[in-house]
């Protein structure tokens, strides 16, 4: 039995330990076309940072260690450049020239590689992707060797990893992003939070618009951008998205989309006898079934250790996880993390659904160092079954959405997440954590104690209806809706009448600071015969989702009455 | 509609703030014993470590705080000294006398007070609880007053707290504890890891026996110890326990287990028109269908909630859940945490299991700060449920805890753990994270692939099979097992003859540092033909599960001929 896999970092490794464990006399060759195998790719922005000093720490193992540790044959620097599937066998070329090697399973993991969009210049020696070790030590020597400016073209997780690991390592740092706002997988609201830490750790932001080209010079290149700014860099790294390293399985006869590698879920082939896993092959999307490559490193893992089982026959049971895409990056002082799908995906889907905007603490509020979590959930509008959730804040992020994640994985609908019982001591939560208050609100909503308004809807808003704002005088000052009317919720029951009379016959749609107020104003408002909403997530979540805008919306005037033209 | 909620903290406040969601009109009153309501009792401690310096902040609601947001009549200093339940009143005793008031319904959130066991000189006034705003200000008091002695009674979750306030404080503290470590409802070979960073911290932690009485001074008091050592202290804290606090609704009749009222899934009590919630309630345990009050906030708090939906008849869809017990503590700078059953539990109610013992890191290993999170879990033996877990370390133990906590209440198996998709990049995970590990583990035990045994058979395995050591000879040498043959696991294909010729028939008891290497040396030796088991969580378990013993039991002798003897 000699199982070959082509690609030897994440599922190809995965899959080599597991079939190890299955058989200890199969032979087990894995077949790299890079210099490393099993390398820490998730780990290079940090070596490029200096957090990780030593870039053998990301070798996590060699080809002598797999050998000495699980007897597999790992063979370096060796590229498959064909596949013949009814002999079995592959193409394999090295320094040493090309050879023909039989298998009896074969499993593709051949991974991704950078896209390269059409872009003058994009062939300057300063610019380089960051998808091996070779790559992440080229930028650090660039960076030991008095690199001063740094150009980021792609704004997604490696991106902005990248533009922090130069900014880390002391370097001034532009970021290019085409979509409208940073980690365009994050919602908008979202992704402010992002920009305005990135601008808060001096990094510009150049999002929505386009790099046009790249002009190489003696001293430094500069990127020019669409609007006809110029950026000058010592380096530039391109992080624009990958695709699919298939061209030999797809001259093979492969099923493919659009490059990647169709499988079914036991990650058969359309052809018996092949495998595939990881960035190459096509994902399920848990949440709306559509199809699409995951490029994350545990869905690689979980697959090829899957198809391991399924070369040995112990695959019947397990089908591989369909994806939820879950993922967490560190940006300065904040985490943002997110796990199924976003208001986009559901919404191109055709999936009705409504979203909660939360804004509560990590930890009990009395206790020192509190800071809030950023929420967002999307709930199913049919069976409140849990879509998506993504969060952004200084701590305690990436334990909600790991919650989320698991929830979303067991099926549990969105009211299930009252009832979880979830660590609590104020130094590491609320006895009603952000999850719990997440599932208390969406009870709510589904059983018509709350209705919600939206950020995106305020101009219609405003034009319509009467804007009671619920917060304090104090606050209310600081900054408000022009035309608002300020009652505080705790004089709402003694002051009905100036609502009634405000309203004049029109919706009143009431907010507050982070929608807590104005949730209990509701249901004063409901009782009291008004046609009410209240605004998800608040003031907060205005802010957020306006960005550098709000500034022009909200208004400091003090009076109410001259607020109530 | 009056709503009459005995007891103002997390349970009742619970109800009384959604009883108001659902009806603007009801009239609720509040009536709590003491002179606060709705305080932080979880933050306690905190304020007598100075963590917390106002007091105030503990008070998360006032009377007029409550009358103004919710329309709550919140009457603190009123007790209710009986129910007469035909009629639908109680009576209510305060500084104005006893009155009568009348209820269409009546919620019992009374709590629990501290459990005074029979202990000479248990009434000196150096002796405080830590139950109450009081109890914490008197306590902070007493610091600010130049104390410089503490000795806490009782080492569960408030005792760990308080002493840790204390140390926290600059006191000298003693910690006494009748059960054989400290925290009870930790696992041994965890709670061993919080008596060392007691001990680092310069805590005395007096386990294993019971304090005999105490000797009231002028200068200190004396604890003394059931071995006659004598702990001198200028301030006692009495932690060993609660009761519940329901003598007025035992004596109106409500059915009761040892003073905790029955209520059912809807808490309801045994007499219509009476609802309970609380520390003063049976819980029924999760896991083992076990009935116990459980002294928790997060439970409280959800079935005060309920309790409000079932009154307005809004609770058919929801039943209280049932306990899990999730709790979490932070000592010094370890958390624990843990949820669902721990092992005296399962053993108690005859539940055949599994236990599982990984010590993962919380991050990557290749990222700075990488620490291990000490973690036990326990599987069922027939179906593979997950019935507990429990954990132990620097940081990330609070987010794998809520990950299973999760996972028991969505019914997950250990298996299903493999496939949950969690937040992955370098500072907050590993693409294997210690849950997917889990998973895997139970996996590879479900389907006969690794077989385990345990450090507290280590005498019988010791007496019956040839020990093999499969860390390297420096690992060996810093201590091991005495008559352990040590082979590296990568040398053991080669070596294979030698463990034939040192087993002699005997069965082979493989172990390393934390079982990963055992788990694979295993496999090579049952595909070699012999009876093989791994220790479960390898030396570091056996360190943790022996713990002052472990320098008896491991020797550094060097030679592993003499060792083979």
């Amino acid at each position: 039995m000699r199982i070959v896999i082509v690609g030897g970092v994440a599922a190809g490794m995965s899959a080599a330990a597991r079939a190890r464990r299955h058989d200890e006399s199969a032979e087990i060759v894995v077949l790299e076309r890079g210099p490393e195998v099993s390398f820490a790719n998730c780990g290079l922005p940090y070596h490029v940072s200096g957090e990780i000093a030593d870039a053998d720490a990301l070798l996590l193992h060699t080809p002598a260690s797999l050998r000495a540790a699980l007897n597999l044959d790992v063979r370096c620097g060796h590229e498959v450049s064909a596949i013949e599937p009814d002999g079995r066998t592959v193409t394999v070329v090295s320094v040493a020239g090309a050879d023909t090697l039989s298998y009896d399973a074969l499993v593709l993991t051949p991974g991704a590689s950078a896209l390269r969009p059409p872009l003058p210049g994009l062939d300057s020696d300063r610019v380089s992707t960051l998808r091996t070790v070779a790559d992440a030590v080229g930028l650090r020597a660039r960076v030991d060797d008095g690199a001063r400016r740094a150009v980021v073209l792609g704004a997604g997780y490696i991106g902005l990893e990248a533009a922090e690991a130069f900014h880390h390592a002391g370097l001034e740092v532009d970021v290019v992003e085409m979509a409208a706002h940073v980690l365009p997988p994050l919602e908008r609201e979202l992704a402010h939070l992002l920009d305005a830490e990135l601008r808060r750790l001096g990094i510009r932001v150049h999002a929505g618009i386009a790099a046009e080209r790249i002009e190489p010079g003696a001293e430094e290149d500069v990127v020019v951008l669409a609007d006809g700014s110029r950026v000058p860099a010592d380096v530039i790294v391109l992080s624009v998205g990958v695709r699919p390293d298939t061209a030999f399985a797809v001259d093979a006869g492969l099923a493919h989309e659009r490059g990647a590698i169709v499988v079914d879920d036991r990650g058969r082939t359309s052809i018996p006898g092949i495998w595939a896993a990881g960035d190459a092959t096509v994902s399920v999307d848990a949440v709306t079934g559509a199809r699409r490559p995951i490029a994350l490193a545990g869905p690689a893992n979980r697959a090829g250790r899957l198809i391991a089982d399924d070369i040995f026959g112990h695959g019947a049971g397990r089908p591989i996880p369909t994806g939820l895409g879950t993922a967490v990056v560190r940006v300065g002082s904040l985490t943002a993390a997110m796990t199924g799908a976003n208001r986009a995906t559901l919404d191109g889907a055709g999936i009705a659904h409504h979203t909660l905007h939360l804004h509560p603490n990590q930890h009990a509020g009395y206790f020192p160092g509190a800071s809030p979590v950023h929420l967002i959930v999307h709930v199913a509008a049919d069976d409140s079954r849990i879509l998506g959730a993504q969060a952004v804040g200084a701590e305690g992020v990436d334990k909600r959405i790991d919650v989320f994640a698991t929830a979303i994985r067991a099926g549990l609908t969105a009211m299930d997440l009252i009832d979880l019982d979830l660590a609590y001591s104020p130094p590491y939560g609320q006895a009603k954590d952000a999850v719990n208050l997440t599932g208390m609100v969406a009870e709510n909503v589904a059983e018509g104690r709350l209705r919600l308004w939206y950020a995106a809807d305020l101009d219609a808003v405003a034009a319509s209806s009467l804007i009671l704002d619920v917060r304090t005088p104090a606050e209310f000052a600081s900054g408000h809706i022009p035309g608002a009317l300020n009652i505080a919720h705790t004089e709402l029951r003694a002051r009905i009448d100036e609502v009634h009379a405000a309203a004049a016959g029109r919706p009143v749609r009431v907010l507050c600071a982070a929608g807590v107020r104005a949730n209990i104003a509701h249901r004063i408002l409901v009782g009291n015969g008004l046609d009410s909403a209240s605004l998800s997530g608040g003031i907060q979540t205005l802010r957020h989702w306006y960005g550098a805008e709000i500034d022009r919306i909200l208004t400091p005037d003090t009076t109410t009455e001259g607020a109530r033209a």
